[in-house]
């Protein structure tokens, strides 16, 4: 979006509403037909043509990948194809791309990313296998969205191609995963890659399987054959019991009021005058269902599962609607049993295919925390519940402040934190590691002995010895203390702390968006007007 | 360097002619002392203060490291010290970060982080053991210079602290690998190097050893001595012969003329309308020594040395003095008989360390060309040499040209490509693979077939078979095909190429080098004015 009209993106959605997609399921497979609607952008200025696509058909293809692993746990393959005749996707919509800052753009870039992420998620731990049949042109971002498959099967027709033309057109890279996938997935060879990747044209028939651009490709007249073949047979690898039913993923409830959200677990209170959120998320109040049976009667009222929906829903919101809101201020509160109870059912059922689903859904949750250009900082005090899966939040903060003892004039006993089994293994982060082991990368010993401490309630010196957080102060020192480093974090320059929080570097490339950038001038017959020198 | 007058950069110097650094031995252990010239600048515009440093206190330093290695066998421990009473080192200078363009700031960081890699390499791979005495003040690329050794004594006294202030005093990165090395290579708790990297005034003391910040502090008054016998442990660790006596690296022999750079293996023509540097490497003319005495005996002229000094030098000088020219093509030229002889001697005499010297010299030289960003193709004629370790230029391209059959008119043979052991293991990329291992990451096994084919001439249907080229036109079409290649690179955007060839993103971030940024007013007084969204 540009700096004009400000647009309040809603991530939530479902198929009854969906624009721009259509699901349909013929047995143990799906199909997800990609029909963008031209005049349906989320945002005025651009028309939606040739299946190009913006944030608002990446949200429904979000909400279609959720729904196909929680609602239907009878799919075990997902076909990916075009619904339009002569066009399987162009990519990316390049006047939105034009009118957009470089915040939207950013943004757009790893939400997509994140989508993308979540159907080879579903390909490689849900044995949901994602499929694309490319039944017409497939450019830039079309090409990254049949990437995410594990398997391309393209029409060998005149007009049918693959192609990364973003650096002979437009002047940038590839923005989802492009490039990363063609070579460290795909393993495409890396002069092939670079040729590739300069030909607005693209490659088609024999030579893109040989160049392992895709995986197979045939007539046209027998793609629909040979999808079906293909389909079923990834289909029948599925791990689920036959007869599995989906649970529904009800609407979630959210209520926005001035400067607060608030969802049923997680509420969130925004500070605009420090540029803080406050997030805080409840346990539950009840203990867990008694077996997989009542897991699933609850449903999406399951507590870790409502509590994931809400958290991944207002990080989403968060990032798209609160830029200015530069720090994340995270706390919990409640009956850490509750919290431990909930994280011994998700352990003890981790074969069933829901709980499955859900632990799962933890791990992706997480990781787009991880890397939200957000500080994030963790407070522990007097009736929090950081244990386990909770307890993650507080491991993936930049800071962590635990109040040591009580506070004056407050009867409840002191913070404490505790770990459980989910703090040690389901929950890695993008290096593959889990937080603890990434914290402790010196002594990796120290994950071991922590091992032992499962279900031990530490109090403030006892997790402080333990290296699980960075500040105990007391009760005279903690408002100063975490006010100060508030205050301090918010006079730092946002991009800095962007690039040292998450080891990641973004910028403004003025020949791709300066006022002559080839961005910019796409499709008005100027050619880009580069500064030639290289760094 | 600004956009005002420009400097040519050269990387040749040597002791003698030191501005910022003194040299001094003590048996096996070598300290160096920083003691930076004030009014020393490689540039007008500011001055050295505070042993602060610029690219021109770099050259010298990565001069000092290569003679240490080849010049000093008997060194088996470098100290690295300041030579200044109450500093060690405040960094890269500020006012000439301030006055320098985007290009010119990354080509010094680069070049910075080479050095850094450099002693690192020597202390891991040499065993000549770099250690840093910090006797003051130690902040921001002074820490990084610092990090860059395996072992920090710091003095404990009140003033003497290690810091990373980039973040809170400039709004920039710290630019020499230091978060890197902080939590990578040191190990830092996560959220301890959070907190450190936003303190203008930086961690001393005890608090700095339990935080990994340093290995040791010391009194002030007992800083010699410890350092003193921590040297004298880690030269003791050398495995080079006792009476080993180094060689001479003689001064480079260079001649510019106009657009060309001339050495006498390597030489270099630069065609400014084409954006284009021709570079061709020669084979040696006669065979190598017959063994290790003699190739000592040979010294800077032994053929692999004499061609990775003028490499490293040419690559050097391209990077820092031609940014307008961004293609680089690779030819070689001279009997691959010769070369492949050249190669047995390395791989022979491997145990020798000047043998051992001059293969990791090759390594790191030709990481220097991975990481530079610049477009590269290589041409494979006849009267070519691409054979080990000169094939390593074609593997490092991005691209590859294999001229099929003879030229008409040229009685010479057609081109043929050659496998030797060193394509097999001494150079290894930055991502730890060789060239061919990163090549066939979809098929390892064509990596153990191709050690079958060692010593083969491949000729151009051959090499495309093995695929280790990317194209062989024949002579009707080798012009077309070249022209159109070099004319389409130099058509697209520097910067889009130099991410996609790289994986790496540079960006001008407003809001360090903005009108307002923390860059530019610093020391003024004034704030930095920040746009406070992130993306």
């Amino acid at each position: 979006m540009g700096d004009g009209a400000r647009v309040v993106v809603d991530f939530r959605t479902d198929p009854s509403r969906y624009k721009h997609w259509k699901l349909s399921f013929d047995g143990p497979v799906a199909t997800l037909h990609m029909d963008v609607r031209e005049d349906g952008g989320l945002v005025p200025g651009y028309e939606l043509k040739l299946n190009s696509y913006d944030l608002g058909v990446d949200i429904e293809l979000y909400d279609a990948i959720q729904r196909l692993r929680f609602e239907h746990p009878e799919v075990g393959a997902v076909v990916l194809t075009s619904g339009k005749e002569r066009i399987f996707c162009a990519g990316a919509n390049i006047r939105m791309l034009s009118q957009s800052s470089h915040g939207w753009k950013v943004n757009f870039c790893k939400f997509t990313n994140e989508t993308r992420s979540a159907i080879e998620d579903a390909t490689a731990s849900s044995r949901q296998a994602w499929l694309a049949a490319v039944n017409g042109p497939c450019a830039g971002g079309g090409y990254e969205l049949a990437l995410a498959t594990d398997w391309i099967i393209m029409s060998d027709d005149g007009s049918t191609t693959v192609a990364l033309p973003e650096v002979p057109l437009l002047a940038v890279l590839p923005g989802t995963g492009g490039l990363t996938r063609l070579v460290d997935k795909r393993r495409v060879r890396r002069d092939r890659a670079d040729f590739f990747c300069t030909l607005e044209e693209g490659i088609k028939g024999q030579r893109a399987v040989e160049w392992r651009l895709v995986d197979e490709v045939v007539p046209r007249s027998r793609l629909a054959e040979a999808t079906k073949a293909r389909a079923a047979g990834l289909a029948a690898r599925t791990d689920r019991p036959a007869g599995a039913r989906g649970i529904s993923l009800a609407p979630l409830e959210r209520r926005v009021e001035g400067d607060r959200v608030a969802y049923t677990h997680v509420a969130c209170a925004i500070d605009r005058g420090r540029g803080v959120a406050e997030i805080t998320v409840a346990a539950p109040t009840t203990p867990p269902p008694a077996d997989p049976a009542a897991i699933h009667a609850a449903g999406a009222g399951f507590w870790p599962l409502a509590v994931a929906r809400e958290l991944d829903d207002l990080i989403l919101h968060l990032r798209a609607n609160e830029e200015e809101i530069g720090l994340w201020v995270l706390r919990t509160s409640g009956a850490a049993d509750l919290v431990e109870a909930h994280d011994r059912a998700l352990a003890q059922h981790e074969a069933d295919w829901l709980v499955r689903e859900i632990r799962l859904y933890w791990k992706r949750t997480l990781k787009r925390l991880d890397v939200s250009s957000r500080s994030i900082f963790a407070l522990i005090e007097p009736g929090s519940c950081f244990a386990g899966t909770l307890l993650e939040l507080a491991l993936a903060a930049d800071r962590t402040f635990m109040l040591d003892g009580r506070r004056e004039g407050d009867a409840r006993p002191p913070a404490g934190l505790r770990l459980t089994g989910m703090n040690f293994g389901p929950y890695p982060t993008v290096n593959g590691l889990t937080r603890l082991a990434s914290r402790f990368l010196d002594e990796p010993g120290r994950v071991d002995d922590l091992k032992g401490r499962i279900g031990e309630d530490l109090d403030a010196a006892a997790a402080a010895e333990a290296g699980l957080v960075t500040f105990t102060p007391d009760d005279i020192d903690w408002e100063d203390e975490v006010r100060i480093a508030i205050e301090e974090r918010a006079a730092f320059s946002p991009d800095a702390l962007t690039g040292m929080e998450a080891s990641l570097r973004f910028g403004g490339r003025p020949n791709a968006v300066g006022p002559k950038g080839a961005l910019k001038v796409y499709g008005t017959g100027e050619r880009g007007d580069f500064d030639r020198r290289r760094v």
